[in-house]
């Protein structure tokens, strides 16, 4: 109750957690340089050659956060307006971790279409564009219908999140002696974010595990499930499943548990079978099993989306370190290769602990690390 | 040349010449209200009362600077990319001369009905649009498309150019001695601008000329003509001229010449038939004629659209103030009235002399004067 006063007195304090700002204070001498009529001389060259919007305006250097509003935090469709505060969010984020100017973009769209067409007329003016909570499935299909602007275009509920549950599995593995390849791993939730994680660890040989059983809320994905469609049927193949049992079933044995799905499924019990238990309990604001219970039920390593438990696994560890990679080595999109360096160095950004798996949001440190590791990996 | 070089440097310097800051830093204190889990409180109360947001968000105080780069500058159909130097020039006037947070978006469209579409759906992060450079006549259709939007939505190429023209006019007929009512004006150049000037005259008894010549690159507009649609033919009908003659011809005894077309089409012997000219030669970079040759020609007062001689007309005199005035007033629309009252306080600002009929941008004083009418006037 005192966060929600709190939140709402200093969201209305601020008004827009945003300023626009002129880098260079306007005078009577540099008034015609600024604005007409010097001003047409960098219209005019970006005419002649686009690619000048670079050097001449804010097409160099912004980032526009966009979001539908479909999918907004655990919150769900709220709508475009109501899923401003997180965009500023993320935007101040940009700003202050990593000096990136950002705005947030909400769309009032009716359907998949549309918002692809909405996004492409607005990209002349962004160096990259960050999709955020978008819902899925269409999340898939929009960032897919963008990859060739020419620009970075990056659903981070599914990049971000996915680099970020990577880098911290990397160090746990580390901490507790286990091998990326010999892992059992049970995964929850195959929205955005449980899909992009599959998919990243099975991008490269390096961390694929040896087992990975994945569930939606009706089960394991596996080849006997005649319901799957789309990037579902896809994870099911792609993680060659045949298992059909329960979720604690599943956990028998496994290494790793991932939950990016909802709170408190799983129970002491559950993880009890587990073998030197780790566990990314990632449903936010309410994990999967809070951590006090985890540890009980043996967890080795506890993981939460969390910022006032330790070992918080949040996207915000990545974003903006990520895109002033992507901005300053003038990628023109993201690959595989670069998910997994920026996720290896920000594993290697501290010197992990049990308690301490990845860095904290405004340690700064790591952000330099990932985004010069990113660049190295564009140039490629 | 000078100037050229200059420009281009300083933008390069810049690269943008923006930038967005966080109002309030980030610590680990405030980072859980400001982002996750504390920002879904504004979210959820946005959500119930979609108004909050202007309480909450950048959207109560945030002008978008909206072109698809179809009419830059006199530059004409330069696309998007290339007009975002403008739009970023005019966003930091915003900020610089009224305090506003103005932010631009340029539009990769290929079409009326796309840009409409668009529009509408970015419209929820602002409080209100300024319309930059698009050509006519779509820019009148696309801004009467916007007007149930809820919030102001200004081509300021047509109003804010209007309020500024209407405005010097009346303190040159204060210093000329001359009334409103019996003015012989002739206006060529009937694009969003020249439009704009035409219709706010005849919004009230208070401002009509007895007589208005209006020219286009054919010839006087007139019931005669058979080649007139839509615009044209509207300001035919409602200037009630016969006249079709030559331009020289209409300027004999008129006391009032207004260009918003090209430059050089005028000379001295044009305006020595006039009656103690006023002259508005508005084209920009290169006026109708010279204001040397035009005080050669007997011009008692000559205005330009340039910084470089006295008396500049030009519309960055009014869209910072006017948006301000409009954004806190909370005006869902800008009316014929909310310009007359700003064109009156503009006059109003300055104690006006022949070399100085209006303020300069950088005066500033004026800003306060435009926005506090306009709040008024939003309120009858």
């Amino acid at each position: 109750m005192t966060q929600e006063l709190d939140a709402l007195k200093l969201h209305e304090k601020l008004k827009g957690k945003l300023e626009i700002k002129s880098k260079q204070k306007i005078t009577s001498q540099n008034l015609s340089l600024l604005y007409t009529p010097g001003v047409s001389f960098p219209c005019m060259e970006i005419n002649k050659n686009p690619v000048k919007a670079n050097d001449y305006t804010i097409a160099g250097n912004t980032v526009a956060v966009i979001s539908d509003g479909t999918a907004v935090l655990g919150l769900g469709n709220i709508g475009a307006k109501a899923s401003l505060p997180v965009m500023e969010g993320k935007s101040i984020l940009f700003k202050e971790l990593a000096g990136v100017n950002a705005f947030p973009i909400v769309l009032n769209t009716k359907s998949l279409e549309e918002n692809i067409k909405v996004i492409k007329a607005i990209a002349p003016t962004f160096a990259a564009i960050n999709l955020e909570d978008f819902s899925a499935p269409d999340c898939f299909e929009i960032e897919n219908s963008l990859q060739e602007l020419g620009i970075p275009v990056v659903h981070d509920d599914q990049h971000a999140t996915a680099i970020v549950v990577l880098a911290g599995l990397i160090n746990a593995c580390k901490l507790t002696g286990k091998k990326f390849n010999e892992l059992k791993i049970v995964l929850i939730g195959v929205g955005a974010a449980g899909t992009a994680v599959i998919k990243l660890l099975f991008e490269s040989n390096e961390f694929t595990p040896k087992k990975l059983i994945a569930f939606d809320r009706k089960g394991a994905l596996n080849n006997q499930r005649t319901d799957l469609i789309g990037h579902k049927k896809f994870l099911a193949e792609l993680t060659e499943c045949n298992f059909n049992g329960l979720l604690k079933e599943a956990l028998e044995g496994a290494d790793v548990f991932i939950g990016l799905s909802s709170a408190n499924l799983l129970k002491k019990e559950d993880i009890q079978k587990m073998n030197k238990p780790i566990i990314f309990a990632l449903a936010n604001p309410f994990p999967e099993i809070n951590p006090e219970e985890a540890i009980a039920g043996g967890a080795v390593i506890v993981a939460t989306g969390r910022s006032d438990y330790c070992n918080q696994v949040n996207n915000a560890l990545v974003f903006p370190a990520l895109f002033k990679g992507l901005i300053e080595g003038k990628a023109k999109k993201l690959t595989p290769e670069i998910k997994l360096t920026a996720a290896k160095a920000l594993a290697d950004s501290v010197k992990p602990t049990k308690n301490k798996i990845l860095p904290k949001p405004l340690d700064k440190n790591y952000v330099k690390k990932i985004a010069e590791a990113v660049k190295k990996a564009i140039k490629k």
